[in-house]
């Protein structure tokens, strides 16, 4: 089916350009996500991502800045003249997110969260809707659909892995989705290969491998020094391992007659 | 590990006793709660049971009466003399359902919405939190402690069944998950067998399972007319089916030297 | 659907009476299987079990006695005149095997081994079918369906739990499978909550669990010292822990109006 | 790690040429093999596979020519000059089918079948091991181990999808398990997407993703007319779409500086 591109900020997702999102798990600091930012920018990164909520299995877990990182993550964005796109966990935080990012993304443990998803419905924001660590493709398009009912129609679905019974990744990448979703529906699909894998050494092939099943983009975790992360440590690249994959990738994607899409 | 108990109005769950939930899916009129509450009292249940926010896959499917039902569900649970639990599905209902509940339930789509788990944990009601449909154990019990780390100790366990290859049945009821929660944690544990297998035919046998697998107690759908319900039809019980259901857990209550609790 | 009892040795299984299996996981030595096969038949086991050759995830492990116990395994059940069960690995067994059990165990790893099951269905010995690791119900009854197509009606299926995400416990035990098979088909089941839990404290809950789930028998395995068994020592009980189940058990089936199944 | 070529008739596996296997489900007639033998030879393939010896979920399908199937074989590999890999599901085929095939296939369904794997182990022919459908990768592994232990070092493994709850896809297709045995293990591993999406459609798309996650190889069902095959048809490519998939393949690999693999 033909897909109906996304633009988020000044990138379109979904057409014959080839979208990488990267950053930080979270946004730890002004230092961090800034020097990551202008990393990921010079290696081909169209947008930038970087969490200020976050949802983490243990609540003594770190939870992000929260809104004190608003206005730096204002600053920099300005700054490197990229769009931002954030994760999004409760109705309450979406009038003060939404001057702050470009898209909202709904994660994994929130795709079934309808409440969420029709309040989402009612900005003007496009929505990165994450699938459920147990969400079939079939609740998946229903989630978008909540959306959808609400008047907002700039969804793109991310696969990032799902939960079966091995347990030597963090999760299992489900690439199949990718050409289900690009066969079936409209909507453009971008992959997460870090939490796919769960593990640095498997995103830059199994980044090729989402580009090469038909993706439209990536998301990847990209941190100054992965060993200090704050979270999702084990699956971040470092800046120099992030732009080696960009190499590839763009090698990969000329086979493809597909092209990185840049900022202008 | 020694339970334990949390009391939900003028019942114990976790002691002794054994406890039944038992009501319609969704709160659909002000004669279909009360017939419903009648006969389950008459059975011998000792609380109330009934959605009023309802979240389905679709957003075309009947989502509860809202608010509009919060006056009648009082006046039902008051003239019965019954505590009476619903689901809370956003933050923002928690003040407004706190008027009418006696307990809120956290569905299995929400295990993973720590933000909601938080906000329940400033409250002082019982929070009756159901396994997410791919949540581990582990995760689960993680779950419990955003409700411990606002305040909040009086957390009932709900299995439900998780989701696993099987289709046969809705989910699979992981009845192993009683004996660990039982074993491991001092939280009570009820098991709900309507939505664990999805099957009206299959409730009072794996009911009786559940209680021999060592539950506190159950949560089970009934509904004056299954074939008319407007969600959950195929697994809810009729009356006569429910009071059955009760005879037969009488007896292997007593083969396990334990008793239903009965309303005073 | 009504079962069709299926008779092994001198014991019917899928009748009124309840049947309980019980032995070794291995057939390990004249002394302790003797020792078993005494102590199960004075709580009330009515068939033994006990593996010859047994399929181990590394190859390193102990593989069963093999033919060497073929004839200890014969003056032993002809001893305590009690029917035997023992698995067969490869179709190249059956011939040996036919001369000493009383009823052909498939277990989870062979129930896709159709060649395997051709070869049973022309035996005129019982087959205990196992649920595979990650057998579908409707696979289940086609693996039965291999068998049949041979002749051999005499099948008893065994749920022995299925593998998914959950890893606190060996298996999850689908007790669903239970309530659909009896629906459904007229194969007796049994189930096995030695290998469905995992962990022998969790085996009387379950095995109560399974009965009143309306399983027609049990398969446990007993061992004199569990800490010293050469296989699946922390799933087995020791002759008190048996005893004690069995009495449990005894009281739970007389509430379902059941009894267990006695040897003459 | 560095991974250990392996050697099939007159290819080598697990070097830095890449592998394409191809051909029928089932070996179904003379001019359906031999006329799909030369396409794929015509395409690019260099290996042939071929299934004689059939385990199919119900009784009542087609369960392979068997034995009537062997002089075929062995005629039309001689005079395409290729080798042919078809799979073995019991020991006792073994020494007939050593005359026929120059690799033995283990399928999913007996990747716990250790009693064959341990007779593969005493051959001198390589093993193409494909995962289990519910196989963790260290349990696949360990069979491995067990075909190891009696001598054979040939081994091939094969990803061909895993159980999962999703059933928009025959299967789950697991290239984290690619990365993974890329670099923890010495043994190429090949990709089977027929198997894994279980559509024809999807095949293309996922055999490039498959490459570029950094398998060593394919193995491709093709058939003359999908729609009349006796076997798997929904998934298998006709020569035109295969022929097109080698040539996209082909621009894939050289992005990944990787050459197809060619007869001489």
């Amino acid at each position: 089916m033909k897909t109906t591109p996304v633009k988020i900020a000044n990138i379109t997702i979904g057409g014959p350009e080839f979208t990488v999102i990267a950053g930080p798990c979270s946004v730890e600091s002004q230092e961090q996500f800034s020097s990551t930012g202008l990393a990921v920018k010079k290696s081909g990164a169209s947008l930038l991502r970087g969490g200020i909520f976050k949802l983490r299995t243990r609540p003594e877990s770190f939870q992000g800045l929260g809104s004190s990182a608003f206005s730096m993550a204002k600053e920099i964005k300005s700054q490197l003249g990229m769009g931002f796109i954030s994760e999004v966990t409760d109705p309450r935080q979406i009038g003060d997110l939404d001057d702050v990012v470009d898209a909202f993304q709904v994660g994994s443990r929130n795709m079934h969260n309808y409440e969420l998803l029709k309040e989402l419905g009612k900005t003007d924001k496009p929505i990165v809707l994450k699938r459920g660590l147990s969400g079939l493709i079939k609740e998946w398009l229903h989630a978008a659909e909540y959306i959808l009912s609400q008047g907002n129609e700039q969804i793109v679905l991310c696969e990032r892995g799902i939960r079966t019974f091995e347990t030597a990744t963090r999760n299992t990448f489900d690439l199949n989705a990718v050409a289900y979703i690009k066969e079936n529906t409209p909507f453009p699909i971008i992959a997460d290969p870090s939490h796919a894998t769960g593990k640095s050494s498997f995103v830059t092939p199994l980044s090729l491998a989402a580009a090469a099943a038909g993706a439209d983009g990536l998301m990847i975790e990209v941190h100054p020094n992965p060993a200090d992360a704050k979270s999702d440590g084990p699956q971040s690249l470092n800046f120099n391992e992030f732009n080696l994959l960009m190499t590839q990738l763009e090698r990969v994607l000329e086979s493809l007659d597909r092209k990185l899409g840049k900022l202008i």
